[in-house]
């Protein structure tokens, strides 16, 4: 694995859309006892249903530390492959590489990490071992590395189309815990010049109490070159509403880098999702304070999916908006099987089943 | 990665020997302060040369400790893969799989590993780390392994011919730290079946003071099929004399699988290499204990050499034999070019080249 100082997009490198062919899925096996209840017993249980999944039509390789390799080894289905990896957290999609490609080889981009805010608003510390993952992943896959490591940017904070429009939320990439330094066009150089990209979209917000600073992936997804789902609600008195209503309005206002007017599908959030006192009680305290109280809002979201080869695999939540979220992914998404898979587990971590993976492309992407 | 539970012989799998094509070859990264003087600062260096040389031929995957992985990274050239993975010391000739293959596909097998004794008279413990490599290397490889855990072997204490035999020491095999509820018939059998093999050829002892009771891969090699190098001194006071002599005898007193008599080629061993004062205070003790003592004898020997796909990679100690023993073994392997690194620094360790390495056969061979 060769190091590299220089610049994806000079190099002829650019970040595929997630809709694009995967060679194959990263994950991250949950241990953090501040993270997920009952010593993430329960989120276990619901990352191995995603990941058999995803396995179905993608090589799926599960990071776990030394002490849970064994836990993982026999979870998990002997097809998917599970390494020793040291992590903080069990979030792949904001610590592994963002994998770049000029159509015949693929390259990782190491990204600076620092928990969603550092010693700003950061979400825990230490972060070094989620920091250190990117650039071992690299190796281990035996790709080439780019060092970004001196600018803070998470893999959920992002989408690409493919076709040189990223998209991105002010509320986050803006955020203080990140790049203070940097000016928005800097910032949006940064983006341009790493994902060989040619224009940006910067939607205000994200998700209501969504602990990342909102990223995208939460509210808003490409579901192809042009059109995206946008996380929505009907009910006016949700402060969600007039975040996802900002959002709507700032995507009928732009074009993507092709011209293109943006077509956007709603769709619904479920039902306000509250944390209860049982798992508030399984939950280990962090420097003695509480990591969630009980009635907490968790940011559910169906936008929160992942797109593999064969299948979209999307949160549910027990609510009445589950099946009509996988009938309109189903019409966005024809040629793939668009699976539910019960998430509340993962929820109650921050994130959801978009997250916790992060694909990597096929080289001929 | 299956977990195999079967009979690698009756499922058509062997060891090939080692001077068959080889896929790659894997290291550990040298850490431990009792083993390795000074921190591993000398030993790190001297295991650098010894990769770079093997990777001119083979594709090499180094295990680091998490804490060591940017040390690793950052010592090693890019070409050379760098992975995640706990261990205890450095030995892969002894922790990592004992790849078989049936001439398509080849799988490791997991014996259980007890630090050379155990809590009879291994040296060291816990051992855990260590025992738990190899399921791990299969899962990274994404090859079966099988589960011998139960039975405990070293890689170091076997050569296989790749035509049906193989060579250990009783010393080893017999050793009431390993195996003492199994007779040495019960022995035989498990390693006939394991390795797909049709004899065993019992060398009585090894290297005088080896204390790894004496592996077979620090006295004799094999160099061909029916021909075989045995560590020799002509000085009839040094206890390594008879220990030689025993085994020559042996050796012209058997015949192989195929019937054939063994070619018996002698190796000089380099003069009697002593372990010195200021190399002991490099040592961290262990338990209160120094691990070595000065001038405590070090299992100096040429045969433990490495075969890689072109190179032969052989030990030198800075004596009047360094020369002689790589022009014999020279003629042995007329179409490799055989190198000499020097490996005091890996000989305080207690093993050397052979030790620290472990093939990963091509899947043809």
């Amino acid at each position: 694995m060769n190091i590299l100082h220089s610049i994806p997009q000079e190099d002829g490198f650019y970040m595929p859309a997630e809709f694009a062919p995967h060679e194959g899925c990263i994950l991250i096996f949950p241990h953090r006892r501040d993270s997920w209840q009952n010593g993430a017993y329960a989120a276990r249980k619901a990352f191995a249903q995603v990941i058999e999944q995803i396995a179905k039509s993608e090589k799926v390789l599960v990071c776990a530390r030394y002490d849970d390799y064994d836990a993982a080894r026999f979870l998990l289905p002997p097809w998917v492959r599970v390494v020793e990896m040291e992590s903080d957290d069990s979030w792949a999609r904001d610590v592994a590489p963002t994998f770049v490609t000029n159509g015949h080889t693929i390259r990782g981009i190491d990204w600076g990490f620092n928990a969603w805010g550092g010693l700003t608003d950061g979400l825990y510390f230490p972060w070094d071992k989620d920091n250190k993952m990117a650039r071992k992943l690299c190796d281990l896959l035996n790709v080439d590395t780019y060092d970004k490591r001196d600018f803070i940017l998470e893999g959920g904070s992002i989408h690409s189309d493919g076709e040189g429009t990223i998209l991105t939320t002010e509320a986050c990439l803006l955020s203080e815990g990140r790049n203070p330094s940097m000016t928005k066009e800097e910032i949006e150089a940064e983006l341009k010049s790493c994902l060989g990209a040619e224009k940006v979209l910067w939607l205000p917000c994200g998700i209501y109490h969504d602990e990342t600073n909102e990223h995208v992936d939460n509210i808003c997804a490409f579901t192809a070159p042009g059109e995206v789902v946008l996380a929505w609600t009907d009910d006016i008195d949700d402060p969600q509403y007039a975040m996802s209503k900002q959002c709507l309005d700032y995507l009928n206002s732009v074009t993507d880098a092709k011209g293109r007017r943006i077509k956007v599908h709603l769709l619904p959030l479920p039902k306000p999702v509250t944390i209860t006192a049982e798992e508030c009680d399984g939950l280990d305290d962090m420097n003695g304070e509480p990591t969630r109280t009980p009635g907490e809002r968790l940011a559910a979201s169906y936008v929160n999916f992942y797109i593999a080869n064969q299948h979209v695999v999307v949160p549910q939540f027990g609510d009445d908006n589950d099946s009509k979220a996988l009938d309109i992914l189903q019409t966005l998404f024809p040629t793939r099987q668009v699976v539910g898979i019960y998430a509340r587990d993962i929820l109650i971590g921050g994130g959801n089943i978009h997250c916790i993976t992060q694909q990597i492309p096929s080289a001929e992407s």
